[in-house]
């Protein structure tokens, strides 16, 4: 029998909801300060739980179990994106405190650090499942604001202090709890998403190369503009993608940066921000083929020669069938039918954790599908009867050894 | 005869580039700690060659010829561009100041302040001809930072102080020297641009409002994307404009912005900063329809609503033939067959002159029509031979009674 305790669990989440309040969502980026006493404060709570709680050499926020037999490893992450939601992260956190304190043995808590890609790609669970090197920790800075990490780490007080990574054997698998940030469970009617697999996401930074110059002495003859070389570009996309795309794709340009940016100078340089997902890995190899494809014979046409870097090529994760079942027969047993099996389009720590344990992920419906936005929510009764679902999940996989 | 000399033009020109060197040119923003410091060295300069110096409410720095009988007004501009070119502004100052030198008598000078519009749009010459009110001021800000531009000027120590407008009768004109900022001279071979008419600017914000989300979650079916909208735009117009563009049109993106600007968030607000220059009202006028035509159409197709706010709309100015006269008889006096009628495809504190009095420019050559760019540069000989002819016209124009 679990001391499930709902109530606690909104109180907890409208608590850490506090840190970096923005309108009815957060802003509490990567190791700012409001992320900084977010990290601490649940260090506390893990402590008041009777978990051992440490906070790492990445950031990540620890609370282990203290006893014998077996062992769940829990969690999500603590940071939001610029300017968003209060559940995106925050909810599977304390959902995995909940856990810990409903079922009282064997389950361990993890708050992995940026997973919302602030200074990096995933360096929380990436640095916990041994795929981060101090030379890639060197080499990472603030993408807002250009802080390398390494100083956003001795500023939060994390310089020199050891990364833990797995220990091997320690665990029967990981369960992350996450809002869906779609609109397919608010869509069926349903209340708990049993998360199939998680799409690969890649990411690329493209970068065009023109001359600046007067925007009123230039002739449109003489112009090389780099601004309009990457507009030029996805245009292309954005009339090539959906030809080849699959039936599940999305791909997104998030910014687009002209320099120097003055309303009187032609764009010298111009950069945009590019990615796209899918779970199959064919259809990825095609859309980076067609990518490349497309700058090249832009570069062919144009005098801006444009490059692409790669920012990042996840791999699509796929989640455990074991945990899968007992999720789904949580859910059946807390309100028959509630439960769907679905990809996850959001890429998240288990897609990391899947690689060295069984892992597994639970969805909640999102209110209009919205999410990194500040209105993002999900109603009081999903949460509480997804934060039990959770925890007797949980609890099912520590008894089923 | 005047007590001309190049070499103190030269000197003048180097020691001004020092304040906020970058690269061989400056980065010295309008009311920056640099700019406030060249407006400091400028006025003492003023006063060192004889004038009585002072620096208005606005920025202006006045330098007034304290005798008797006929005065020119002579001038430009002392901040810069971001990160752009050493002679952007300086040139004319210093011009103005060996004018003033030079001759002896009758000439006084003024900077006027922010032509590069950091925070509005000739705030300076507007001010000084009386087309620039306090509600106005109270209004703008920082381009780039959003620092009220009350505050810039109280940093300043100009809080309160009051704005100086044209004194009625007393000038015969304003000549203004700049550098071309095109190729128009060097692809000629010639040494002095006359200027026939300044181009008219017409900015503009185009801004679509869309539905911030999810990058991974939300379908592309689904999506409000106001990047998008605005990239399909400006397809749109890159593909309409120069089929109803005149000869000599030019246009210009200067700045895109994607909020929140974060790569794995779709973008639910974009705006981008627009213009055009022609020296045509009829062409200006077919091209501003066209533009509206297409954002109508853009919101006939498009989820994402697009609007366009008009952020400046001067007109063409005509530079005063006479004085267009005295500055190529000038020219052919010190260097036979060496000047070009021209216009000016640059806006310049000229045009808010030309409203109050015969004003007219001079232009030097930039080497490789380069400008708006740290790498702006013209020859010393250029530069010396321009600052005669400048001068000349200015002590001919004295003289012509």
């Amino acid at each position: 029998m679990l001391d499930f305790r709902s109530d606690r669990v909104l109180s907890d989440l409208r608590e850490l909801a506090r840190f970096g309040a923005y309108e009815t969502g957060v802003h509490r980026p990567t190791f700012s300060e409001e992320d900084i006493a977010a990290r601490r404060w649940f260090a506390a709570k893990l402590t008041e739980a009777g978990l051992e709680s440490s906070i790492d050499g990445i950031g990540n926020v620890y609370g282990l179990s203290p006893g014998p037999g077996p062992k769940m490893l829990t969690g999500s992450h603590l940071e939001s994106q610029n300017h968003a939601g209060w559940l995106d992260g925050a909810l599977g956190m304390v959902f995995a405190l909940e856990a810990a304190r409903a079922i009282g043995r064997g389950v361990d808590v993890a708050a992995w650090c940026d997973e919302e890609g602030h200074f990096g790609s995933f360096i929380g669970s990436r640095s916990y499942t041994g795929l981060l090197d101090e030379a890639e920790i060197d080499g990472l800075a603030n993408r807002y604001d250009g802080t390398p990490l390494r100083e956003a780490l001795a500023r939060a007080g994390l310089a020199g202090v050891p990364r833990r990574q797995v220990e091997p054997g320690r665990y029967r698998g990981f369960v992350e709890a996450h809002i869906e940030q779609g609109a397919t469970l608010e869509g069926s009617g349903l209340k708990i998403g049993v998360v199939t697999a998680i799409v690969a996401i890649w990411q690329f930074r493209i970068t065009a190369v023109g001359e600046q110059n007067h925007a009123g002495t230039t002739s449109m003859a003489r112009r090389r503009d780099a601004g309009l070389a990457l507009v030029r570009l996805l245009g292309e996309i954005d009339r090539r993608f959906p030809e080849i795309a699959g039936p599940a794709t999305v791909w997104t340009t998030g910014r687009i940066t002209l320099e120097p940016g003055a309303p009187s100078i032609i764009p010298g340089r111009a950069s945009l921000l590019f990615q796209f997902r899918d779970a199959d890995p064919a259809t990825l190899d095609r859309l980076e083929a067609e990518l490349h494809r497309l700058v090249a014979a832009a570069n062919e046409a144009g005098a801006c020669p444009i490059e692409i870097e790669i920012l990042g090529q996840s791999r699509p994760a796929l989640m455990d069938e074991t945990l899968q079942g007992l999720i789904d027969g949580a859910a059946n047993a807390v309100q028959p039918g509630c439960a769907l099996r679905m990809p996850s389009g959001a890429g998240h720590d288990a897609q990391y954790l899947a690689r060295v344990m069984p892992a597994a992920m639970l969805f909640v419906p999102s209110i209009g599908g919205i999410s990194h936005h500040w209105s993002e929510n999900t109603s009081d009764d999903d949460i509480a009867l997804g934060a039990r679902v959770y925890c007797e999940a949980v609890a099912a996989a520590l008894d089923a050894g």
